[in-house]
């Protein structure tokens, strides 16, 4: 029976070494004696070691195993701009945020994307539980659950993030903002007639550009599209299409004053 | 006064040591070359010392200690057996999980109510505050909070499951599954004449077989019993039963069209 | 450019010599055979290192450094006083606990106001991203995401807590209770002209005495006042105030019964 | 090309899982909650773990291992016997040693003495070079330097010890007692024809029963014997037999006074 | 029977906590803008608790232990001034040392002996085994091995030092040098009449004050004086007094030229 | 007053990442997928971190600290290759030795000299006190005590090596074998008018070409020259000049039977 002992810790250095590769002044153990580049040189190639260790458990061919990791080293300055995006878009959509420092040095949702950004091109490069690993250990780290199949397009920002759960077949736009508790979910009944569920099946909602989610607002379906611009209200149940530009919220009663108004 | 110090360090071996038992080839620190029933027995007996260790900050008399452990000993193939129906209802509901190893190495659910069923048959035992501790750290691991207290059958499964909440006195059937954000909680209420609040009453709901309650469902109450196969639709608010079979939602409202309809 | 290395582990070392300073005998490394106030002394004093290592990243001026660890270690006698109303708030507000002990050792919410209780105080000392990165530790660690800026009275209890979300300008009165998934957040239209967010202005509500707020409840914006008494049901979206002693809700369906009647 | 990356990590757990095997109530990390015959059980266990991973690293035969581990640990009763007869020879060889306790806890002979009982039985099972990198790991802790392949009879004394060498075909009778500096060695002109060493001859000395011999004496030699009950002075020179009973000593000059009298 | 787990830790603690707290600037995890005064009460306290765990396996009394800690935290001040009699000393007694800071952070005479400082108050305060278990900690990392019943006199420095050896009846002056190899030892005739061996008797030499003794010598006996100013020379046997003043060494032949004159 | 806090840990890296640098396959942390040169070049980056951390207690200019590591970063090659030739010297100098990769792995001589190679450099380019920590470090590993200044030729062996003393004026030439305790040191009358040591002066002797000595010589003084081909005898005393091709011993008295001969 196949042994997976030392499969956890290499997957935590993956992690490690990519955030110091990423940001060398931020994160590991550097000093400023050794020149930046030489720096980002060392962290990559650790990242390649604990990947290609994690990488062995479930791919048998030793080729396989350097064409991976040799096609996730040319990937990887393309990964890091695309975070650039990312943490520009957590500075212009958070007021709170004082400096892009500030962003690197404490916000989940930064956290979160950024290894979502490396994970899903494993995930299309078609690495076995790496990936899901992957965001297992930052869903551990910040209540942020994104599946590596999920596609997001650049400048996203999930702010506090906490309970967020996007879905392995979802698709995002551009410059999307998520709060807290949102869920991009499935809908319960894609099952095969045996009963069984079906995998493999579109399952997650398409999500267009522009658009903000609140608090605790569960989307649910392979079938439902967010349209552009669209804004959802916190705590809303959507299991079926909303077209562009629209709101929606939900209602709630004053047990003495009855419907009350809310905005978003 | 009374002296704490190490006690968590304890409470986290346990938890290290039991999934090493459980499932020794994909955690822990083994080889090959030692056969697979003496490495549970080795992890095992870690179990128990650091169980020991941890029940001896709350109970005095060391033979309470003894047969604590030696029943403990005796109750773990059990709930070995019971894991594994856990493990089986993850694979058959969830549509991304590849593999059971991909289960065990990567889902949160899992490993909350694994733990949760060690924790469980400690507070049966009236061993003090040690469960509540072993499932607080894995609330802090996985965002599932499951109290030691509450009962629940077979083959259960939590999707995702960041901010769960399982209260104390929960009671649950068998084939239930459950999203991230429920809760199965209290209601206000109970309160002694004196405005303290009563200690000790049943305060929370009895879930019954093949239910499903989706992401951000609040259902509260001793009194409170959702009926077989019922289905509780996200962000609902439910503090009084739901008959057998019924499908509960909460309405949304586009500011422009109107109610939606939407299902589950 | 500016370089951050070590500061994720000085901030790391602020939290557990503070939670070992403030008790002493359920955390940190001691023995009996010292006197308790020796104790607090050193782990007092460790604090202090640490809180000036991760300010020198950001202040430059050594005498800021000493003055801010001089006044800190002045406040903290204050900081452990209003602690243990917290703590006090939580054994009689949960009718699980069984023991202050119990509280301290396991209970996700006291450890959170624990630590925002010194973060609050070093964001009035205006340091930098500091406090920021100790919220945000405790954020991974309990759920719980209270941002250092947000005023919050004595006797405050948050329940379960995963989830929760209290931002930065955000005042809350005395014996407040809290459930898991609640937002204490901004509504989205405080915005600059040219289209960037407005920083610095009141953002976030005010939550009055003895309010008790159930979980996933959402509650948005700066001049949305919740009234002494008031009782906020559980999935709500309140953009705007609520009168003291007003209780409101969701309304759920039953999809053959209609509309179900729930109470808090 | 060979790695061994990890194997002077196995080393080191080898030995500290055999001091835990052999004594399980001064080293490990045990609780009285536990018996006895069960914690000797996991740390052999462990032991094994440690020696087969390092075997690993030279046996290509996964059979060859498996014996090897399954030899070893047959023979470790008896090896804890032998070192039974050291921990009495250094009790009644030392006026100094006031308990057992203080021997196992504190000398570095028995130390030394206890890991070559068990990496003399590996190099007489022809396990490569692990043998030697344990008897070198304690060379470097304790300064006492005892070849794998040296045969020594039971009660084995070494007093103080740093810079002990006895050499790979040294052997030494019963009830000898050593001090430190003593070496055990090679003469130098064992060469081939063509200048290169000769390997796998006799090179070193044999040693009788009850000998003592004195700090700092050289003792070198395939053919050198030193006699049964013989005393060798301490700064000696040794190249040729010494009788049994013999005492052979070196002679000391005072400046102005002469040849000085000095016994052993 | 009696259970030792944990007791090389602490031992361990009171080591490194000493040199932290003789040496704050030397050793430790201080920084600049704690108080240097506050960091020394800090270490000396963590050098207490060390000693009160360690005391604790071997003293059953409670108030036997509080009043030995009491009892060297007061002593503490003159062991540090001792200490800094012997770093004078090696400065002034070694060509090669650069400054002070050179021989507290690279000199293992000065390790050992300062070590020695601490562990001969312990010894004399009757404390079982802990003393020895520091000397013999210290033996592993410097090679010199110090029996904490010596008495040592001021401005002690023994240079390089591997192999040293220091009885526990051996008196030393001030102003003494050692080099490595130095044995001095007990001779081997003191017994009972049963052949066991006597225990508690005076069995090491008296070195008297601005004695040179050379790498090698070794010097046996319980009567064995060395007088003031006495110069032993190198690789000497020496088993009965010398007198003051005097120079002894040992003869060297020359294969061809016969005896060799050397001096010291 | 000055700082070293961090100053060890910045040496026991040199040391740790330096033996990987050399030896990438024996030591570290790396996979087969990464290919040899990389890790050789992340190694040697991680040493010049490392270096540059430990300069930096004692050197103010920064452009100076750049220097050095570029300095040497440029002669870690030769570093490397006489190192091979250590390591050659090793393998045909101890019949004991079965393959390179033993010596490697658990050879003292080896590691000694090893980093002795690299501490020499550093000494030469002038860095103060830093190349000395380096030697004590591995004194304190290996019993061999090389001070940073000494001169030594290609292929040199030390067998055993504990206690071995190698002062800093020492030249020693190519092919030379030393024992262990084999001392090459200062004599004591190199002293200035006032009492005080002079300080910078040749010390040590000079060692020629393919001289041999063995265990426990003692050879002193900076006009002190042995010449090409001789042949040192254990545990003797020399303070002036031994001619090319002699052999020098002590004498050995056997109490009945008067002088032995012994040979070497």
């Amino acid at each position: 029976m196949k042994n997976y002992i030392g499969l956890p810790e290499s997957v935590s250095k993956i992690i490690s070494h990519f955030f110091a590769a990423c940001f060398p002044l931020h994160f590991g153990q550097y000093n400023r004696f050794i020149d930046e580049e030489r720096k980002r040189e060392v962290e990559t190639t650790k990242v390649m070691e604990a990947l290609a260790d994690a990488a062995a458990y479930f791919l048998d061919d030793e080729n396989q195993i350097k064409e991976l990791i040799t096609e996730v080293r040319k990937r990887l300055p393309d990964i890091r701009k695309v975070i650039d995006t990312d943490i520009q878009a957590a500075y212009e959509g958070d007021p709170a945020a004082k400096s892009t420092d500030e962003i690197i040095l404490s916000y989940p949702g930064f956290r979160a994307i950024s290894v979502h950004r490396l994970a899903h091109e494993l995930y299309l490069l078609k690495l076995p539980v790496v990936p899901r690993m992957l965001s297992e250990e930052m869903h551990s780290v910040t209540g942020i659950d994104i599946h590596p199949g999920a596609t997001i397009g650049n400048y996203f920002f999930i702010d506090h993030g906490t309970g967020v759960v996007i879905g392995e077949t979802t698709t995002i736009g551009e410059h999307v903002k998520l709060y807290q508790h949102v869920t991009l979910g499935a809908k319960s009944f894609e099952a095969n007639e045996d009963g069984t569920l079906v995998k493999g099946l579109k399952r997650h909602p398409d999500i267009g550009d522009r658009v903000v989610i609140y608090a605790g607002a569960t989307i649910l379906g392979g079938n439902t599209r967010i349209g552009d611009g669209a804004v959802i209200g916190g705590n809303t149940w959507i299991t079926s299409s909303v077209d562009p530009g629209e709101t929606v919220t939900i209602r709630i009663y004053d047990h003495n004053k009855g419907v009350r108004e809310e905005d978003v």
